[in-house]
């Protein structure tokens, strides 16, 4: 018998939603996170690092509730006591509302769904859907804080010279929001985006040692065809929210998503890039806060413009076949090389959370190959060859 | 600039197609394989067993070529001796005959494309596929046939005890069938199927050493919707196949299907089973060459007068939905799970071979849960709690 409605929340007695990763690197380790949602986007994968077990992070199961609460930081952390974690969560569930919105307006019709979850011992999230709206066939913009523990070895990689003992079981806490925007219109492109914030506690047994934390994300354009004015504006975008930060932020993080967002079986990128990046703690952490909540706050000026140009372009059913077949791709993007959905598939997270990255439809013709000099190849040739846009 | 029709298959200069494991088990080693088509089943995976990497294994890069030949067997081989060998890739041909036979019978207007390729030292595939017709949404019907050389480790592990000598690579031989069939109208099952031989020869460097070969396989059913005469028939069929030859392999190897079909972060099975074997040699080889023929010449028989029955049955939006997104449960398998399938991708196989495995087109919607009770939960239901059909 099918489990009732609730039963996926609870089917796992230990819920284990985090890849961490080892380096070799004794600089600092790396942890990305899928919470219920692929915001995992673990990057720079050598054969040096690895994903470390499952049973070797445990996070509470998760409990459906009826009311968004104001805040999922344990009660210790101070609900809004100006720390950063506090910070960066008002701050994603302000994008998550304004989005949210925006996408409304742009919509029309559809309306998001909510669903919301807590953990017993802090930590919860939100996930809101729009399906099979009038302009978006599937919207997903999802919240998320965990509190967890991580195995003493990430955190010993991370500081190795910091402390000889050995210590215990590391706590953190991470939260993020990530989203991916599936319109109708195959002139309209497919959005994603993700930012998260990562910090640990000190070892359990060596409350002097330091904390450790960093930010991650990044926002990207996956079109079924180009238009130049159109990518030439979201990257402007892009490239405004960083250059108020550093000049080297966005030269930088357009290759890093370029590298990121590669489809190897098919030596393409499954679109045309934008701004990804992870582990960013070299420079101040105010500052690598405000650059977060600009890129975050970047989401609706760089993309709702685009889609209000193109959400009524007339289409014909060769456009939305070749739309269809990029979101093929896409799947496989995700499913077969995104780490944070596969390792979140396989440890235990909230499947329809992690999925909902998933478009609502997709194709996959045998052996097609776009003509020559038509739009779709170019849109192809671009994909394998990634440009500077700007 | 995308590549012109044929770079997909000379991109790579080292074809690696095989995914090599190594047991823990001193008795016999287990080599799948994915020569450009999922037909690769690993099953049994612990712990303990590990893909070797790529660089491990070698095979010739590709080449298409305009007509098939009669065999793909190296001319040291025999073309037609009497071996093992030469008689299965015979029977895998005829049975890629005789079902693109019966298929293009049953569907009417659709026609099998074929791209057949040969690899210089020997070797090579003809991949059928018929898309977009009457009947079949799409329907491929693969065969392959691979030399390569596998790593010392394997041979040594499946014959620890013959010898203490450090024996160099094992040359080896590989030949299968593979095929996924996915009809348009919701009521008709998507079928699957595929058996292999598998054949290494004495190590380079001993000569005297003796040969190993196994063989693998199965044929397992996907329908949306639940009828009972039409799962039972098909059963019915594997059964007397299997019964033919040995009353122990039908309850063996049905569980070993609903073991391996296994869609984990779902919980379901992707389908209502059928029988799946891997690494048989525990029988005389004449005998289990005739009982995977058997096995293979039971696939017209068990699946096609299913597809007669139900080719032409009246559906709605609805039906035709829910089958949408059975076949999204479809694609999460065999890209997140099946081993031949990622492996093949990762690896540098003919990706239009392996992908043809995709249906056509597939939907996902966020959180769907069928109303119990319904003929979509009653699937669901089967899915999630295997049953015994006969």
């Amino acid at each position: 018998m099918p489990p009732p409605p609730t039963a996926a929340l609870s089917s796992s007695s230990s819920l284990c939603l985090f890849p961490f990763s080892s380096y070799s690197s004794p600089k600092k380790t790396q942890l990305g996170f899928c919470p219920s949602f692929p915001f995992t986007r673990l990057t720079n994968v050598t054969p040096t690092r690895r994903l470390m077990t499952c049973s070797a992070v445990s996070i509470e199961k998760e409990t459906l509730i009826s009311h968004r609460p104001h805040s999922f930081l344990r009660e210790t952390d101070g609900l809004d006591d100006g720390s950063v974690r506090s910070r960066f969560q008002r701050m994603i569930m302000e994008v998550q509302d304004s989005v949210c919105g925006a996408l409304e307006a742009v919509d029309g019709a559809g309306k998001f769904k909510e669903d919301a979850w807590t953990r017993p011992g802090g930590g919860g999230g939100i996930s809101r859907v729009l399906q099979d709206g009038d302009v978006f066939e599937k919207a997903g913009v999802n919240i998320s804080v965990v509190y967890g523990v991580m195995p003493p070895e990430a955190y010993r990689a991370a500081k190795a010279n910091v402390t000889d003992q050995k210590p215990g079981p590391v706590p953190f806490f991470a939260a993020g929001i990530s989203s991916v925007l599936h319109p109708k219109n195959p002139f309209a492109p497919t959005l994603h985006f993700n930012y998260r914030y990562f910090e640990t506690d000190a070892p359990k047994d060596a409350p002097g040692a330091p904390r450790q934390w960093w930010f991650g994300g990044g926002t990207d354009l996956t079109p079924s065809y180009i238009f130049e004015e159109d990518v030439k504006h979201f990257h402007s975008i892009q490239k405004k929210a960083c250059d108020k930060f550093d000049p080297s932020f966005y030269p930088r993080f357009k290759k890093w998503c370029d590298d990121y967002f590669y489809i190897k079986h098919r030596d393409e990128r499954r679109g045309l890039g934008g701004i990804f990046f992870d582990d960013l703690n070299d420079n101040d952490q105010e500052m690598l806060l405000s650059f977060a909540t600009e890129c975050a706050n970047s989401v609706v000026p760089a993309y709702v413009p685009i889609v209000e140009k193109r959400k009524n372009t007339p289409f014909t059913e060769s456009h939305k076949a070749w739309q269809q077949l990029r979101r093929g791709r896409y799947i496989e993007f995700n499913l077969v090389y995104d780490r944070g959905t596969t390792f979140g598939l396989k440890t235990g997270g909230r499947i329809e959370s992690i999925l909902v990255s998933l478009p609502l439809t997709a194709r996959w013709e045998y052996d097609h190959k776009p003509e020559e000099g038509s739009e779709e190849w170019k849109l192809l040739d671009a994909c394998m060859n990634p440009k500077e846009w700007i």
